[in-house]
């Protein structure tokens, strides 16, 4: 995607996260990467989702960090998303305070992988980050909350679990551009609210086998995949 | 119903689903059968409902499961719905990926029959099937997942209690045709919500008696049925 | 209210309580009453909520329980309703299966007076009827359900505890006029949903004090009401 | 503000409250005041939403405490405001029944911070009052719900903490305006919301560090804030 179809798919983004509902306030942000330019775009710091414009995406650089061309702060989150970059394979990142969610990474309880809604597009438990050091939030805070959430995935491949929850904060969610990540940012508060409600019935349910999340998993991703109307891999 | 009215109801009720918002993304579709032609018509896999019209629902054969006459997949599901239409004599099936009963059927809990909204459209409780074994998920998932439905109802009338709830999956419904099938789904979510609610307030409430029930049921359904404008037995 | 005037509140108080999203499907009734000429007017049985006007409401006779001058039948909760206007000084009774009172209803647990929101509106405890026996449910079920409500308030005054939950069944409220009624089941299911939510989080909490409760019940009712902008009581 | 603008200000706070689905009934109120007038403005007692406009709000004296210039009576919570204008510095007061709120002030659990959303508006958990005693209740009922606000901010400061639960009652909230005091409003309902959802979930779950908490507030408070698009301290 070159930079002008990237701009307005980031601010078409932002605006459909905000459409969903999944955002409170001003807290949530969406961003996409142009790999070969070296550069992404992020909404603007704290600006109201009635005066987004494509025009107000603010350009930053995947190797300085910094801000190319606008007079508007990045969103405070940018050097998190910058982290990820540098680390997954993705597209586009969303980070948000939505409801389900966030009551969960705020209780430190994964999204267990409990049926195949979850497996469709998440190959396992979503997970939650371990708690940041003083050192870590005093200093450098929002890169260190990138590198706490690379460290997560350090056994994980990140594109078959896109997305985890940040203890005590939110979740963020990724994908192959910025239109996928929201899609998984909405799926996963979804199998987050599905979660909570699961827990608050029953807490030992039993956990389906690990044949049935790969069945469904692999119906919708990759070679064999035979969901949809394309004979290829379709995500979504 | 003929082959083309019966095109329509079934477009109807996918598009009923989705504007009842028992749907999330793509992940719910809706059958019908004539059974004198010997073919359903069913959703297409992966389309959006904003691209769904009566031409585009996939004619399939019940003898053969082979698609007549389109271009388009029909649902991933469909050996599911042909194996139901095989036992059960329903008119329309439904399958949803809805909130309450999706996590219902992911803690593997039933719907439990604790009052009159229940019964007078389900007499008893809405069952959850057995979990399903390797061998059953890996060779011919979507052909099991019915087999399994049917065992469930071994020992049930199948239009008596017209849903259920699948292990670690999801819900089913049915009816005597697509319209009515979809009004299964809408109720059977409702009282898969109070359900959960029920049940995250007091796991041990007394359940109502058998005669209750029966009223109930009664009420609405066969020769004695007493409720609405007309005088013969008129379910919804 | 002449029985024209009548007529028309009920047909509103109907339409009404399906706007606020308190019934499912066709499941809920408002009636109203003339006392003078011992008439009630509901609404037609089974009949949904687009096809009711003012000239399908049903009168009946509050002496004979008949039909006057309609080929409609009348809800067959008709019964229930002649039984509450026979002992209860009310003008107007709603019957639904809202969500939240249905499942305290189904679990058998009273709304508890927990604050001043309750206080405001219902002076104590929203309480649960007994169940009703076999002979009860299989011979004059309607009318013993208004047998039943009837018992629970023998030693409350219905008017200032304008509602109850039937056991396993749902809840019922009245009030001055159908307007009223609808007011009051309006608030009843929110009282419900706050009792859900409490009760899922803590079972223990401490009632408030029977001082706070008759402070703001009297706030707003009976001569030394200072509550809104007339100088008499003003109930709502 | 000068009293005309104030006026309107007061007007469309309340408005926003009502649209924002805060207040059940006419239960809800917000009142901005001009320091240098000495002069409140508030909503009117048991008014609809539907009739209110600037015109119909009550001008009320400080120091008096009686009406200025107006046929309508003012929200019967009037000295409750009054009170806390003599104590916290705040510009603007919201009172509301609010759903999730008010069930944990009826449950007398406070709104534990547990994460940075939380942070990012209230410096630390969200209190609940003491019970009132009979004499407290019995006279001068409003004006001492006040005297028990400012007391449970004894040693917090309420410009950094700006609301609280009432027991068995519901929650307040303020800020520089009423417009201000609004959003905290909003955000207090959404924190309370979360609230409700994890302990129905997880009652012990593990509180984030205060380092994370003042690193959030001091984000977006005070002079080192650097959250949003102007270069000092921006609220909201």
């Amino acid at each position: 995607m070159n930079l002008e179809r990237l701009r307005h798919a980031v601010f078409e983004a932002n605006m459909e996260l905000h459409h969903r509902g999944l955002v409170l306030d001003t807290f949530g942000n969406v961003s996409g990467i142009n790999r070969e330019e070296g550069m992404i775009l992020i909404k603007p710091s704290g600006v109201t989702y009635e005066n987004l414009s494509p025009a107000s995406m603010v350009a930053v650089s995947l190797e300085t960090g910094t801000v190319v061309d606008s007079d508007l702060r990045p969103s405070s989150d940018t050097p998190t998303h910058l982290e990820l970059y540098d680390h997954f394979k993705c597209g586009g990142i969303v980070h948000m305070h939505s409801e389900y969610a966030t009551a969960l990474a705020q209780n430190r309880l994964p999204i267990r992988c409990m049926g195949t809604t979850h497996a469709d597009y998440f190959r396992g438990d979503i997970p939650v980050s371990r708690s940041m050091t003083k050192e870590e939030v005093e200093k450098d805070y929002e890169r260190n909350t990138g590198r706490v959430i690379v460290e997560t995935f350090q056994n994980m491949d990140p594109m078959e679990i896109p997305g985890l929850l940040v203890a005590n904060h939110g979740p963020f969610a990724w994908g192959r551009d910025p239109h996928e990540a929201v899609h998984h940012a909405v799926i996963l508060e979804f199998l987050a609210k599905l979660e909570n409600t699961m827990l608050s019935t029953r807490s030992n349910g039993r956990r389906p086998e690990q044949w049935l999340i790969d069945k469904h998993y692999f119906r919708k991703h990759g070679k064999g995949a035979y969901y949809g109307q394309r004979s290829k891999s379709n995500k979504t």
